[in-house]
């Protein structure tokens, strides 16, 4: 049995997707995955980075924080801190690069999707339900501005979603690590895949240890099965709008 | 009729605190006032800082932070800036100086009680909500303190809680504005007060205005109002904590 | 008798303007009042900020800073620290604020007018000092605009002053607290008011202490008296400025 | 034929590595791969960072920086713009995180392994460059140290290599991409792996694209003979060392 | 004739040193040369920095800054900035090696002495005013260290004095540049002496030009006659020190 | 004998200059004086900064920096710290200024040329090294600027060098001092000069010591014969772009 009780290794933790969690944002969700709980939000702004001007395509970016008592020990703030550390940045950056991968960026014109994620309790794995609630929150995003913009076309080319899964001493290959698995685990990788089963990122790790490749054929796998799991309940959470994706995904 | 559609100049908006929020702080509220909404944690540091050191007594400080999209337009995080911008200083030295005004320092020996006050989404008032808040999240965080550490005596001397008030055109004086009110206000003023109706706190501004005598007066009526309906919100949420208040407060 | 000699609570320090102290700004003073100094310059810019223009009007910006050895043992520049600290802050955008409810920004056109305070030494009622010194400065700055600029009418709408009053054990409500008085105050409210004894500013604090409704009658029975006095010293330094100022407060 | 000349897909660009460059350092190399070249030092230093102190092993952290003019057209230094760039940040976190992977951290004592990685000319890999050019570096460094700290045992546990992979247009899985080919690649992968042919490392990315899992094979394969080669030429710099290596890796 | 009217090349402009300037510093001075004014105050803390302690000797640091508008047009403020610029590092590290040339560091026990040069209006020659007023600053701070610590010697070797020279058209060289000469100067040099006539420093740059072995002699004869007068009035400022520190020097 | 076994007091230590180190920069070199060794390159921007736009001329830039490891032990990195030392910042500046001595800025059009000085190894004279070397990499890029570019005239007006000198004990004056003679020495100074043997600039500084003015002659002495033998070397890099300077300075 699994710290938390899961009887599975390739078993989720409960998930759930709050539509629509505040009303400003154009998009909007809570995404809880077992203790973890995180506010994914999309902005849309009018205009472009200067260095894309005139290119007649939009930019998806985003950004990621913690509030200071989201884990165990209470945190110093980055703002406090006068700069953003080196994990903060490589999640951000990891998130909207995973974006990017599944959005047609010269449908959406000449805008900005600013992503923000804003976890506000951790128990492992906050950058992958990160990205798989940020998924949803660009859909709902994106879903008003073609209602509202005209786009020649809807710009979501196909789900998107993220998980970890690692090698933690005993079980073997796990998905879906929580804070003290993933404390212990050997080797730590998390994958962000698509609905159709590609990759569109990769990023394993053995800190003090290595892995061999039958190790990383068992990874991706759990990683597999666990994303498949993930995409269904964005599509129950998306409603109609999954459907738009899925005619576009075609 | 005011824009949110209160009937009454001296209503507060619909108040709502759910405690223990979060699982890892000591403290910890969800408030809700109409739609500002924030997250307000209490952390239990077992030092003070380095110029408190051996005087035998405790701490209290405070920091306020706004999610990018808890406002109608999103705002630049103050990390990416690398710096805090001036109004979250002075909101967050307010804060920790309205609490320290109703805790028992040498009560709580040589620890800091470190406040976070998160808002999540705004709509006026979001520094006296942080306020509110913040004196449940901590009266959790103190209770829990006592019982665990065999505190001389309980640390809280009285019930705090914060409002705004103002002058808006045809309306007067009004109780809690909203963003929109705020937004015309002539003059604002913040009220911080004790269960036993002193004042802690009291910063009035007239922008580009003045205000009178007759006017300061109106003000601070509406205030004592909204405040005592404040605080018997705050004694709901605390349960027995309240009585250990009452008891200590005399 | 008060420590540094005074025998009235209601009584104010020595005070005095020096007018044109500085060769350079439109608009200098140096105010002493007591032991505590404090250079105050106007500076007026030919344009505005970025988010006002092309709304015809002007905008009064402050900054407000220390010598490192203004005080009694000495403290760390800003321009080393990187930042500045949460206190000079707050001054700042108080100075600013006191000083735009008393000009008529349409008036100015699109210029701005920068308020610089540097306090050369400090015994209390630096940010008050601050205040009564910047307004003689802006009103010297505003004439030399007015004839060179052929304005429409005269910006300065009325007279602005400044003081501190508090509780102090012993003695109850006192005006013009020197740093002595300030250490040991219970109560510390700073003032601002115009010629026509309306509020601009009122900003009571309790740090670890309450006050009540009484108290806060005689505090500002005090403020009200010393902002008179002061009104009466910019008056004398101004000359005829002074009385295109009566004017227009008509 | 590739665009710098290459016959095949599965080629190296010539490697060059020279040995103790410069005279200051415990370790240096320069390494040369392509037109790539980056001075690679490693520096002792006799204490760990504070969270680690008292735990009686060592630790070994990286830094990564480009000369301003390594690439095309100039870059702003990091130092001139007051913060490191998250791209920074993400490579020497990596290289830090590669090394500890093969270093017995308890052989080498409470002892700091500083990293430094100053990419001269960049032409494509600069990142696996550094980490390939930093093991040799820290070879030398640990034989020096081993010669006259008299560790318990060698504290390197194996070889360690680094290169890039990626599926460009029209070539599919090439090895090693240069900075013409790392342009136009669909799917851009990093790999660092050990002697004994395990993996430490592995970051695949198809930013505004996707890969299958036969892709990931391919990329995989074509990781392993370029590590493999790289390898050799680690040995033959280091001559006797490798051999102390090998026998450790046993 | 000069553009300030003065007749003479080796003319320095009228120099007042007002003493004791400020109530807190344990040495103040307000000197002013023509209209340049500059507040030096010398501050005594009892401890070195880190890299000095256990030496048994004191240290010297100084820091320089201009009030914002002491110039004719208003400069932003380095706190604002968030740094200090080259400039002012530039000089500060000037004061202070220039001030640790004639104090007898020994002597003065383990104690820094923080010297600050604030400029309230400039009109050339800021650099060189600092220094000349910070050795007056910095002598009434010893006396005040000499009388109440029992020092073995009295720790100020020499006099020590500054000024400007420069190569203008038509004039030559000329003595102590206000800021319209310095403009047009086609050589500046500052140059730092002794009572004795020894050398300190010497900063010659021809920006934009360069100068030869004769112009040297003519510059450092000018400052040679400026620095002696200049050491004048330092004496007749400083009094019954002044015999100490010709005593000491012997 | 000197500490790097040297016999003369006036005598270089061996200097190398390789041309076109790096691919990329107009114009890059990597100087090696001794065991001191900077890659110095010329970069050409196309436009100048804003302050100097539509004035019809050119700017010239440089930036200064050691690679952590450069020295004996290793230096934090400026980018880490977030800010540039006071002695960086000076140095650059220094470089900036010398270089624009002899060029005719008119004659390269709005271009802002970037000059770039990395050590890569330290032994003493580093910023002498550094204008020495930058000299050479502007003048290729220069060149490379005159014939792609049909300026009016070749823009470099002189040959320009930079040599340390300095009072050692025993010795008197020397010339090039390397570390150990550098932190020995009584009287530190870096000189300019120019082909014609016209002084750009002087530098020269006595820390905790003073300098005679026939100290100050021998210095100068030696700073020329060392200049005209850098100036050797120059012409020996620069073939016949050498000619053009020649056929200029006239």
């Amino acid at each position: 049995m699994r710290p938390d009780g899961r009887q599975e290794a390739l078993q989720l933790r409960p998930v759930h997707i709050e539509a629509n969690y505040l009303k400003h944002p154009e998009g909007s969700v809570l995404i809880t995955i077992g203790d973890t709980k995180v506010i994914c939000t999309a902005s849309i702004e009018e205009r472009v980075p200067p260095f894309m001007r005139g290119e007649g395509k939009g930019w998806i970016t985003a950004e990621y924080s913690m509030l200071p008592r989201a884990t165990d020990t209470r945190n110093i703030r980055e703002s406090s801190k006068g700069k953003v550390t080196g994990r903060t940045m490589e999640i951000q950056r990891l998130i909207g690069r995973a974006l990017r991968a599944i959005v047609d960026l010269k449908a959406i014109g000449e805008r900005t999707i600013w992503i923000d994620c804003d976890v506000i309790q951790a128990d492992g794995g906050t950058r992958t339900a990160s990205i798989t609630g940020a998924f949803v929150a660009l859909a709902f995003a994106m879903n008003k501005l073609s209602e509202t913009k005209k786009l020649a076309s809807f710009p979501i080319t196909d789900f998107l979603a993220a998980t970890s899964v690692g090698i933690v001493p005993e079980h073997g290959a796990v998905l879906d690590l929580n804070y003290t698995e993933d404390s212990s685990a050997l080797v730590d990788m998390n994958v962000v895949m698509t609905g159709k089963g590609e990759f569109v990122e990769l990023q394993g790790t053995g800190e003090e240890s290595t892995f061999s490749y039958s190790q990383l054929q068992q990874l991706l796998d759990a990683a597999q099965k666990g994303i498949t799991d993930l995409i269904q309940f964005q599509k129950e959470t998306l409603g109609d709008i999954a459907l738009k994706i899925e005619a576009h995904k075609g």
